[in-house]
Order: C-alpha cells, then structure tokens, then sequence
C-alpha cells in the first residue's frame, strides 16, 4: 500500500480524463470548428486549463509529494512520481489568472492568425501578439523564478526537460560549423542533375487516398486514429485514438505526402505508448524533441531514402497515373534536392536546419527582453539573407507569419526539431548496426527493423528514463551530432 | 447588486464551459471517433459527467438559491434562477455513482450496438441493455421520490418539463380515435396515384452537395456549424456552433435529404437562441418537444409542402440530372405518400405517430418495471402488427434496435416527437393566420415569414417561459392537437 502515491495517481488520471476532453477540443479547433465558433471554444478551454491548474495547485499535493517520496515504490512509480512532481512544479510557478490569460489571449492570436498569414497583415497580427509575447514572457520568468533556470531554458524545459540554451548552442554551433559548407557543395553537384517535376494538378481527393496507403504501409492503425486537414499539419487527439491532419495543394502532391510520412511518425509513437500506464506521467511521450525523432525517423531517415523512393513509386503511379516523375531515381533525386526556400515545413533535408537556427535566435531574444514583437520581421529579413541568401522583405506570410507556434505562445519548441533530427539520425545508426542490410530490407518492403527497434527502444520506453539516458539505452550514448553529420554526408556526397 | 444570484450564474457559466467540452466530445464520439477510441472517450466523458454532478450538488448551492430567492430579480433572471433551480434539484435526485454508471454504462451499451444494429444481435445487445435499463430504472425512482412525480414521468420531465403521462394518454388517445381512419382513407386515395421514383444510384458527393444547399435555402448560418455524417442522424454541438449530421443511402435520395431539413430545424432553434443569456439555463431550448417541433415545422409543415416541393425540384434536378421524378407534382406525392413502414425516422407524416406509440408504451412499461428487457421483441412484433400490421419477428435491426434512444439511455423522450408534430402544427395554423398568403409566398421562395414568426416566437424566447406559456404567447393557446388534425386533413384529404 502506497497511499499518498496511489492518490496521486488517481488525481492524476483524472488529470488524463480531463486533458481527453481538451486534446479532443483543440484536434476540432485546428481541423474541423467553424469560424464563430471560436470564442466559446476559447472560453471552454480556458476554463478546462484553469480547473486543471486548479487541480495541480492544491496545496494538499505537497504533502502527498513528500508523503509519497518515503513510500516504497519501485522503479518504474519512482519514475512517474517525478513526472508528476515535475508537471507540479510547473504548475505551481504559474498563477492561476496568468494561465487563463495566457489560454484566451493564445487562442485568439492563433485563430485571427489564419486569416491574418494569407493577408499578409503583419500590423494586425502585431496586435494580438503583442499580448501573447507579454503573457508569454511572465510565465518563462516566473518558470525562471522557480527552477533557477534562466527564462528561455525554463521555457525550453516544457518541451525538452533538461536541454538549456548552453547546449542548444554547443550543438547548433557545431552544425553551423559544417552544414552551410556541405549545403554548398552538394548544390554544386546537384546543379548537374535534371529534376523532373511531376504533371498535376493532383486532385485532393486523390491525395488523400495516397495518404491512407502511405500511412498504411507505415503501419498506421485506423482503427485507433484518423487523417484529416488543416492549414497547419500536427498530429494531436490521444494516444487512444491519434489524429493527424495533412494539407493539400493541387499543384504538388509533395506537401501532403511528406508532411503524412512526417506526422506518421509521431501518430505511430502516440499509439505504441504503454498501454497498462496510460493515464499517468510516465506514459507520456518523453519529450518534442524525442517525438520530433520520430517524425523525422519516418520523413527524413526512411521516407527520403532511395530504398523508399522504390516502394513509393508504384504508389504514385497507382494514383496520378505514369509520370517520369515517378521513377524511384527521379523521385529519390527529387525528394533529395537541396533548395534553400521561404517556407520551413517544405524546406529540405539539408536547408531546414537554418529555418531552426533563426527561429531560435529570435525567439530567445524575444523571450530575454533584448528585442520587441515589432522587430521580427527586419530581424527575420537579415537572418534569411544571411542563412539562406534569400529575400523576404515585405512578405510576411512567407516569412515570420509562417509557423503556428508564436501566435500560439509556444516560444521554446523550434529547437527540438533539428534536435529531433539529430536524434534521428542516431537512431538510425543503431538500427543499421544490429540490421547492416537495413537498406536492402526496406527496397523489398520489409519495414519491420525500424518499427520493431523504435517500438523497443523508444515508444515502449514512453517517459520511464530521462531523455539522455533513453538515448544512451537506446543508442549506447547521450546526443550526439556526428551521426547527423555521417547521414547527410551519405546521403548527399555519395 | 444581487450577490447569491451572481454567484450561481459564475456556477452555471463554469458548467456551460464544461458541457461545450462534453457537446463536441459527444458530436466527435458520435460523428468522428474511430472504433478503438471509445473506452478512453466515454471514461472522459463520464469523468466529466460526474465533475458536473459535484458542481450542481455542492452543499452552499442550497443556500445560495434560498438567498438568490429573495434577492431583487428582474422577471428574466428569476426565469433564470427556476431553470438553475430545476437542474440543481434533478442533480441533486441522483447520487454521484450512480451519474457515473450510467455514462459509461450507456456509452458502452450504445457503442456496442453500433455493430449490433446491422449484424442483428439482440442477445448481444440485451447482455448490455439490461444494465442500462437497471441504471434508468434507478435514476427514475430516485427522480421520483424527490419530485413527487411517477417514475416515467420522472424522466420525461428531463425533456419536456410539466409534461405527464396522464397529459400523454390523453393526447395520444385522441390521436388514436381518428387516426388510423385517416390512414385508412388516404391510402384508400392514394391507391390510385402513379408514384414516380427517381432513377438512382446517388452518388453521396452529391447529395452531400444537395444537403448543403437545402440548409443554405433554409437560412442555416455555415460560419457557426458543420454538416456531417453518422449512423444515428443527430444535431449536436453548442448554440455558436451547431454541428448537425445527416447519413446517405447511394439507392434513395430522400433519407438524407429529408433528414437534413429536420436536423436544419433543430439547428437553427440552436443557432438563434438569444445570444445575450448565453452561458445561463434561461437561455437553452425551452424542452425538447419544443425542439421537436423546430425540425417538424421544416421536415414536416415546410418541408413536404406543395410549394417548398416546387422550390426542392430544380435543386435535385441540378445535382442529379433531369427525372420526371423531379416533377414538383411527383415530388409532393413521393413526399406525402402513406405507407406503413418498419423504420422511424423514415416513416411518413401519418404513420409516424404509431412508431412513437409503441415506442412510449414499451418504454413506460420498462421503467415501471411491468415488463423486463427480454420482454421488448415479442411486445414490439405485436405492436407492429396491431397498428401498422407489419412483421417484425426476428428483425430487430428494423425493429427494436433501430434507435439510439435506448442503448444511450434516454427514456422519456419519444413521444417529444408527436408533440412536436403536434406544436409544429399549431405554429403553422398561428403564421397562416398572419400570412393568409403564406403558400404563395412560400412558392416563390419567400420563407421569411416562417423565419420571422419562429425567431420571434419561439427562438428568441429560449426558456424563459414554460413550454404551456410559450405555446400560449406565440399561438393564443396551450398545447392543442386540433391543429394537427386539421393540417394531416388539409394535406392528406383535400
């Protein structure tokens, strides 16, 4: 009998029940609500955020916390009772007002932001996140305040426990220190290559039944989630039941496909987590930066691979009819091109680090006071001159209106994803040491090795380790960005 | 400054928060869920569910509704105040646990009979009705001993306040007295016209198209709503985003398109409600008898008139090619033409009521405990024999299967579907009374005056009467079922 452990268990399940609910809501608020339905889907999430704080605020909670920590649990209920204290903690350092502030103020950015990125209303964008900065900028403090760590690490922290700004630029450094040398090369040789571009339009309809064949044969259960479409792609719903969505363009079919391959990855992790925790902590994914892996596992390691390009092909041949497009060479050529581009969830393997860097630069000056909401956009003009020799002045939806994430208060998530794709990376080393003929497996179609060890190593291990010590089970060592450095060379300097 | 009464509105606009969640929740169960998410949903929803019930039955609300009584109310917040103090009392009826088992109980009873519909199964079916038969059964009593109320009439309070098996008897007594001559007469007359049927398949995208049309037609606001699918035809979601759902058969056209200008109905009641109360009881639908005669007044009184058949006839014949079926003449005999038939919701206007008979004395009978679940088949073979002569043995997925109503617990509700019929009727007679030429109008189009009497009279008013003085103030008079039989007789025997 371990009682104050056992209660916060029960607290915590409910906590599970309710963030269903919430989960559920922001899926239908993203892909499915009509436009007036907005405020009282803000108003009915505020409120569900501030009894949850509510809930993990109860002064009670400490005592069981401590209570808890001198019960005799085992390993693997240690583990979660630091999940919970951590979520605790957070919640603790947040005032109540200050999270249905920060609630209302995200969701009406967010859903004027919808319409303000097609407009190009970079004023009237301004003036709802304005609020969003400043709400934002109270919580890193106060987060700050609590942790000891500074304002954007506390930030940071949400989405990647334990990875600080130091790191982040040990590890970004490093890669500026290479990547923009080998980008140039490989454009160089690629500049010899013809591209084919496939014939559209691509009917929608016809996108999405590629979709579902992909997911399919990546091992999507539908029986448990669904595809749907909104204008910025996620994978959300819960582990239960896991929605992704996907957009389409009619003039290129390969926004959707990669976009569905990418958000593939993390749906498969959301519903391979341990099924007999679920509803505590420690089932959790373990981190963005962990779940960002497995995105990128499926888009960058598995899905722009050539063997792939093979299993591909008959694919999209089978849905737009032939195409020289679709030879698994021309497709793997296509999907392998380096094209430094405006928009980051289109860019390629090799150009969407620098996406990161920048987004990350400003966005921890953001947060640290050194600059305002009003100067991103020269800031924003320099940094893609300078990164990716690229003009953006005055083209604001191309530009800092692109991503979801600001309007949606979510300043601290960018790194995760070059970290995702470094962890990526590594995971696939591992895979090829135990299977050295990966590539020949997955040409004939046998996908087995990489679900079987991402099952093993990763999605069954949800939140029982730290992120760094999940990688060193997973991998034999902590993060390390040699191995994306090995990758990219392989791929594009053959 | 009316300090107890401000207090509980700040309750009742919490519980409005929380039951936005449980709406979409629901549509998305219902409408979206994929099978395998149903055990995560309904543990959420009745998690949710029970959260609500220690709202409304917290010990200071008792106190907080004396004070509020004697606090100085304008007439529309002491209507607020009784609709506040009636779901407070019907909480306060039912302990906790027995809230909780019910929800999932029902959601457990009514997933399972998604599968069990089309494959047959009432032993299957009755191995999880039984439970919810217990748990209504229960709620009924306890509903009772705190109202006074008998049982049944207990849990039709829930849907039609005021209304009583006693006022039922009496109305379907009459209904019993002339309408199976009616029936008889008119298939009598009918016998000898030629029914033209349109030549199918129709295809889905296209009657999805039609549906749309048909709602925009009637006024429904697409900024502030969803047209979906499901099994069960339903109109759900929340007054600022009503999500109605409709279900095509690819061989007749007429389910979906018919079904749509019902769920229309309930919609725009929804989507009209007076938005200046919202978050408060006093602004809900007055009942659901009220809401049923919503979706009657357009299925119904509009819907299957000659001239909104002229308005019906160029939109099918654009989204499905020419058909003499088309014909607005053919289209009115198709849409009131008299045949007793095994289905519902796909009865016609004269033999509606009989399915809504049946359905009210078994379920009476259930709840007062003169009959068990087992006993449902052999009682409905009779029923149908006896007042549609139809047989049913064995084909329960056509029989005592093919409703929601049950599996999902809700006992008490159909003969709100009579009533309504009943209302629409009045309704109708009251605006054919202030537009002699309504018609004509109606003919060319012109459905505002039906719009305007209903906005006025019936939508705008929420529950801020009861349904006797809604009825009395928009029509002159209290329930009156005359009118019903003058319309069947105006329409059917010209």
């Amino acid at each position: 009998m371990n009682k104050a452990y056992d209660e916060l268990c029960g607290i915590w399940n409910q906590l599970h029940h309710f963030g269903h609910l919430q989960s559920i809501a922001g899926w239908d608020q993203a892909a499915m609500m009509p436009p007036k339905g907005n405020v009282a889907r803000a108003n009915a999430m505020a409120e569900m955020d501030g009894l949850m704080h509510r809930m993990r605020t109860e002064p009670r909670l400490a005592h069981l916390l401590a209570d808890a920590a001198g019960e005799g649990l085992d390993a693997l209920q240690r583990a979660n009772l630091n999940e919970i204290r951590r979520e605790w903690r957070a919640s603790n350092a947040l005032p109540q007002a200050l999270v249905e502030a920060s609630s209302l103020a995200e969701a009406r950015c967010e859903h004027a932001w919808r319409a303000q990125r097609p407009a190009n209303d970079w004023p009237g964008f301004l003036g709802n996140f304005r609020e969003v900065l400043r709400l934002g900028r109270e919580a890193a403090q106060r987060l700050s305040d609590d942790t000891g760590l500074a304002p954007y690490d506390a930030l940071m922290d949400q989405f990647e426990p334990g990875m600080t700004a130091v790191e982040v630029d040990r590890v970004f450094g490093d890669l500026q220190a290479w990547l923009p040398g080998l980008v140039q090369q490989v454009r160089e040789r690629q500049a010899r290559d013809t591209l084919l571009v496939a014939r559209g339009p691509f009917p929608k309809a016809a996108q999405r039944a590629l979709s579902l064949d992909v997911m399919a044969l990546l091992g999507f259960d539908f029986e448990a989630g669904r595809l749907d479409e909104s204008t910025h792609p996620f994978s959300g719903g819960v582990p239960e039941d896991t929605r992704l969505t996907t957009r389409y363009r009619e003039d290129d079919l390969m926004p959707s496909l990669l976009g569905t391959i990418h958000e593939t990855g993390h749906a498969r992790y959301e519903q391979n987590l341990p099924r007999e925790w679920l509803g505590q902590p420690v089932a959790h994914a373990r981190s963005m930066g962990i779940h960002e892996s497995q995105s990128l596992s499926f888009e960058m390691q598995l899905g722009r691979s050539r063997p792939f390009a093979g299993l591909l092909a008959p694919m999209l041949a089978a849905r737009f009819g032939n195409d020289p497009a679709f030879d698994p060479d021309a497709l793997y050529r296509s999907m392998t091109r380096v094209t430094p581009g405006l928009i980051r969830v289109d860019a390629d393997e090799l150009t969407y680090p620098a996406h990161v860097i920048l987004r990350y630069r400003i966005e921890r000056a953001l947060i640290e006071g050194s600059i305002e909401a009003d100067d991103i956009p020269a800031l924003w003009d320099e940094a893609m001159q300078s990164l990716l020799g690229l003009d953006t002045r005055g083209n604001y939806q191309d530009g800092c209106l692109q991503d979801v994430h600001w309007p949606s208060g979510m300043f601290g998530y960018f790194p995760c994803y070059t970290l995702g794709a470094m962890y990526a990376a590594q995971w696939f080393a591992a895979i090829r040491r135990q299977w050295p003929d990966l590539d020949a497996r997955v040409a004939r179609g046998e996908l087995a090795p990489v679900f079987d060890w991402l099952r093993d190593n990763i999605w069954s291990q949800a939140s029982r380790w730290s992120a760094a010590e999940l990688a060193q089970r997973a991998s034999g060592e902590s993060l390390n960005p040699v191995h994306f450095r090995r990758h990219l060379e392989a791929r594009y300097l053959p």
